[in-house]
């Protein structure tokens, strides 16, 4: 490794009778002394977070950590009934589902978000609306949907949402992307007819966004919040295994239809 | 579904206009008004977990996050490198080397701890202290190491232990796997005249058995705190990348070297 | 590296030019000369399988590649339902679960039968009778099911048994674990008054055995065979999804129960 | 499941005394008659392939399977590692890295093949031509590369391309995709005037869509194909651990280098 200028890391680092963690003694500075989100946000930002910053990413980890059997959930909990040996095994199947389909709302919420921001004042609330407007009406030209709106099972309104917006407020963080999103979804239903609640994932998009982190890393704090829920359901498939009659109940009324294929 | 007792959880589910975790509103009696280490508890174990017990498993949480460019650190970056698409691909890929070698003293030392306690008054010192002496010499005689003493880098102590210690102190939390945990170790170095510190997945299983955790869900806890630390590597490989230039500095190292076989 | 007498590999290189794979010419020697099946026992094994091997090895693949709707390929295709921007996470979920439950079988059968072929002279059929009958009876004793034995839809004869033996024994290659396991068998339904077929796992782990791979590396084969499987789940998945309607049918069935914790 | 029309598939299924694979009798028609690669293209394809086929198909899987060191092998070495107890978690491991970045060549040469057929006659060799030229030339004026041309170590020539091109011919299998990939070539030397082998990746796509298989299942193959490679690497670290000492050393040099964040 002659020239190893890139073999370096800013996150951590130990000696025999230290660790480093972002610059700071993980034993004397930050266990006891920090929470856990905390550290995360010390993780990933490289910069310690406000206590307000923190009650915020706190309330973004904690609507995102659990929502019931979920896809993810079921695959995590099948993957326990072949392999219990294995819990790292069981977490990893559950993440691996936290694809586009269901987590992709809080970046592409963020990107569209910050698409329009970059274009516009922040600060003039008129012309943040007539920026909403007008991406919302391209958008739906286009046939596509406006991210961080509608959800399937909370039609009228996501209770994540309000509550997000009220804390965002409280902690003084109700920043250009929150108020946006707002906008956007007041400008979709009057450009539509139809109103459509900002979900859960579209508003903790916006508040990642107003928190500092770009699109592509609001995955990783899903990612961690998930991987609490998929624990806690682990915990539980212990006591009382779903996985094993869930197979079972497929098995039983699964129907096999042959191929069009003739035998060759 | 004809008989459906199995199919049914104690984890969270949703209406129209709720969300419900652990009987807890999600909305209104969860966000903002717990923390995530709080809201990990409450998944894992089922119950609220008091100041103290949050500070405890914040501290656990926090000593188990990082520790720099370790072998699961090294595989999340370089399957980052191939799939980018994927950040939970990444993180999953990172997870799976969460097992027996780095992971299992965790819960060994904690299952270790657990069967002494299981036939010793853990009120009376002297008994606990004999129980670890006879433990300790039953292990040694099998030639085992005894889990949670010893370190590669800490030889001497390692620095979360007497942090980890001065916290259960603190918090009203020092219980017996803990206390006999630092018993184990006195006797130990008793035996065989070699001083093993506790290390921090040592001290880290003894507090989460204290917490009241069975030894199957501990590294339950583990996964979570590394996904913090692997998303913070992650946005890390995004600005700096490492996995390309160290495959592409092995590629240049590595010998091959012809099999013994003879063609056939 | 200044002593890199670990960075070295016998499994493949390559130049400008050439790629080599245990130290044949990948273009010149392998492409269009060896099956897949050849390959995979050449990359694991180090040397060219002969033709009988190849057929065995053949017959073990397919045995293992597919059984309809397992928990992995469940797993597999909840997973693509969250993720289908991802197909390696929908097949890494899959193979995830491909634990000590399922899988476990392959190899415990191979350890069990190996340990039994250490001490005794398998060329001498009535010692091969009087080992089988000897482990038989110190495994019941202990409580312990013998392993390869049995079947949950295969309650008479596993229909992959006979035709693993008729094949190992029209290639030569009917060798001392297969025949081990049918004494095995024999010896268990005389001492239990019982008749349990052997499992196709469990002839796999012997097949496997006789081919010469230790146990710790046959679920290695078994991940190549049920690699094929869930891609082909996954292309079904793609034209057919049966991911979301069972999460819908999980979630519109799925009773939720409040835990015993009163709320704190 | 009221409704089950969704719980079906035409994969396999199993009776007391039966398995089917598609159709047939795994058993009777498949164990001992059929290689694995005829069973994984029966798997997905829901066809009997033709000797033809097999052996294209054989030489694409023997071509993808491996090629030594890469990021993928090395992230399944490091999670081996961490977690020996879990083969299938090491082997999910190096799979999840086969994402966009050295995979996605083999689809994106497909659809771009698939994208220019779909508007020519491919049996016109001139129309073909015109046909590549148009299209290497409007991806050049996009300044985005041609997919399936160049390699970082095979400047000259990947000595995968005349090998397959060479077997496609014998089997009478040299179909559309893969003329108009050598069209595609020859256009993009003469509109650029610097020479690009077709890649192993391009060609390895061409062939498969010359098999009748879609885009988004080319990289299915591939996976099949590399769990044979990162098998037989996990067999030679069992053997020879590569893991740990490439750990230690990156540990060993590795530098840490403090945050631009003046601690807060």
């Amino acid at each position: 490794m002659s020239d190893e200028t890139w073999l370096r890391t800013s996150i951590a680092t130990s000696t025999a009778d230290s660790i480093t963690v972002r610059d700071r003694d993980l034993a004397g500075e930050l266990m006891g002394r920090v929470s856990f989100t905390e550290l995360t946000f010390l993780l990933v930002a490289g910069r310690r977070a406000t206590a307000e910053e923190t009650r915020l990413l706190d309330a973004v980890l904690v609507s995102l950590a659990d929502h019931g059997l979920t896809p993810t959930v079921l695959a995590a909990r099948l993957t326990y009934t072949g392999a219990p040996e294995s819990l790292q095994g069981a977490v990893a199947a559950g993440l691996l589902g936290a694809g586009t389909v269901f987590l992709g709302v809080v970046e592409d919420t963020a990107t569209f978000l910050a698409a329009i921001l970059e274009d516009t004042d922040a600060t003039d609330e008129a012309a943040l609306r007539r920026a909403a407007e007008a991406a919302v009406s391209a958008r739906t030209k286009e046939g596509r949907r406006v991210p961080g709106l509608g959800h399937p099972i909370h039609k009228t309104e996501d209770p994540r949402t309000p509550r997000m917006y009220a804390i965002a407020d409280e902690t003084g963080l109700l920043g250009p992307h929150l108020r946006l999103l707002r906008l956007v979804a007041k400008a979709h239903a009057a450009a539509t007819g139809k109103t459509l609640p900002i979900n859960g994932a579209g508003v903790a998009g916006a508040a990642l966004a107003d928190l500092g982190f770009p699109p592509a890393l609001m995955r990783g704090f899903a990612l961690v919040a998930r991987t609490a829920g998929i624990v806690g359901h682990l915990a539980e498939e212990m006591a009382q295994p779903l996985g094993m009659p869930l197979y079972q109940e497929v098995d039983r009324r699964a129907v096999y239809e042959p191929g069009e294929d003739s035998k060759s």
